[in-house]
């Protein structure tokens, strides 16, 4: 699903590490026969490999790739280095659900402004490793795999109308532009009016995924 | 916390690895300093490594020592049969819950029923996997690090009055047979009766955590 933050996640390891791949989009609300049979999940991003063996879910098909293409790596080599991407990775899966809880707050009328505040926090945190590592990105000075991991969801900032909450986190805002000059994230992304054509068709409840073929 | 399934993980991997170590206990209910300036999370497991390095978060905890102590490996060597074991791994993260949810329902007097249903179910898939796969355990012949990461759960079937779920499951039923006879799960083991007591401190809202000790 074009759209999708955790298929994104994918797309940019894929798109870095220059790997020769098909897409096949998927309709999320008529998931086609074929495609239930190798993932009965019905999840994206799903990968098959050349031998027919399916793969699922974000960090795992990244890790898989990761362990199948050697020549750019992503991941630091050593176990703790690997363990600590891992553990931001974790920390950063309670950031994503304010992505849905918000926007879909605001939608119901609802007053969304402490799970801004909350948010923000999540935010503050963020900001804070990156002043305490005193590098331009989360795993060093330049990509590795956390930040791929965490791109979507800002990609996306603008569209959830939450660009605000990075207001009072500087170095975070810094790393946001920084990843905007990456070669995958540019070749990876949606523009902002493709993706609030496709979100009113979402929140309406009849998505319209090809949205900009 | 030594009734904790998530630590129990850990413990397993420890012991099966025949990892030298040290092992402080932790009242989850008046957590130490020291154990929230290394661990601000103050989720058990954590693991110290000698460079005074920290790892947490069960799964994670695992897969570092398992990078670090090669000698018995638990993982596969190929990228897909990694991948697998974390898909499994995923799979199971969705049975875990009911055996909070279930205990606690029945405490307050629920219809627990419903939810008993959906455990069953989904041990019908995990039976359905050995029955498919024809092996001993989950990732082959002999136990791997998937069989350790669900074994904690299994352990605790008895004293969450949860063991009638296996009746429909006759190969789940000698996985956990075989399971029993592993070094590594009859030394981390709680009896019933420690458990049982544990788990009533526990439920009455002021865990015991040194009982037995």
């Amino acid at each position: 699903m074009r759209f999708c933050p955790f298929a994104h996640r994918t797309r940019l390891v894929l798109t870095a590490k220059g790997i020769k791949h098909d897409t096949i989009n998927i309709n999320l609300k008529d998931k086609p026969d074929w495609f239930l049979e190798r993932n009965p999940l019905g999840l994206v991003p799903t990968l098959e490999n050349p031998a027919g063996e399916v793969i699922y879910d974000s960090p795992i098909t990244c890790d898989y790739l990761e362990e199948v293409y050697t020549e750019k790596k992503l991941l630091p080599s050593s176990p703790f280095g690997k363990a600590q991407q891992k553990m931001m990775l974790e920390h950063f899966s309670k950031v994503t659900p304010y992505f849905y809880k918000i926007p879909m707050g605001r939608k119901n009328g609802e007053d969304v402004s402490a799970l801004e505040g909350e948010l923000k926090e999540k935010f503050a945190k963020l900001n804070e490793d990156l002043v305490n590592k005193k590098t331009k990105f989360f795993g060093g000075d330049s990509i590795t795999m956390i930040d791929y991991m965490m791109w979507p969801w800002f990609e996306r900032l603008e569209i959830f109308e939450l660009k605000h909450c990075l207001d009072g986190t500087p170095e975070l805002k810094k790393w946001t532009e920084r990843m905007l000059e990456d070669t995958a994230v540019k070749a990876t992304m949606h523009s902002v009016d493709t993706y609030k054509a496709f979100y009113k068709t979402y929140v309406e409840g009849k998505p319209n995924y090809d949205y900009g073929l």
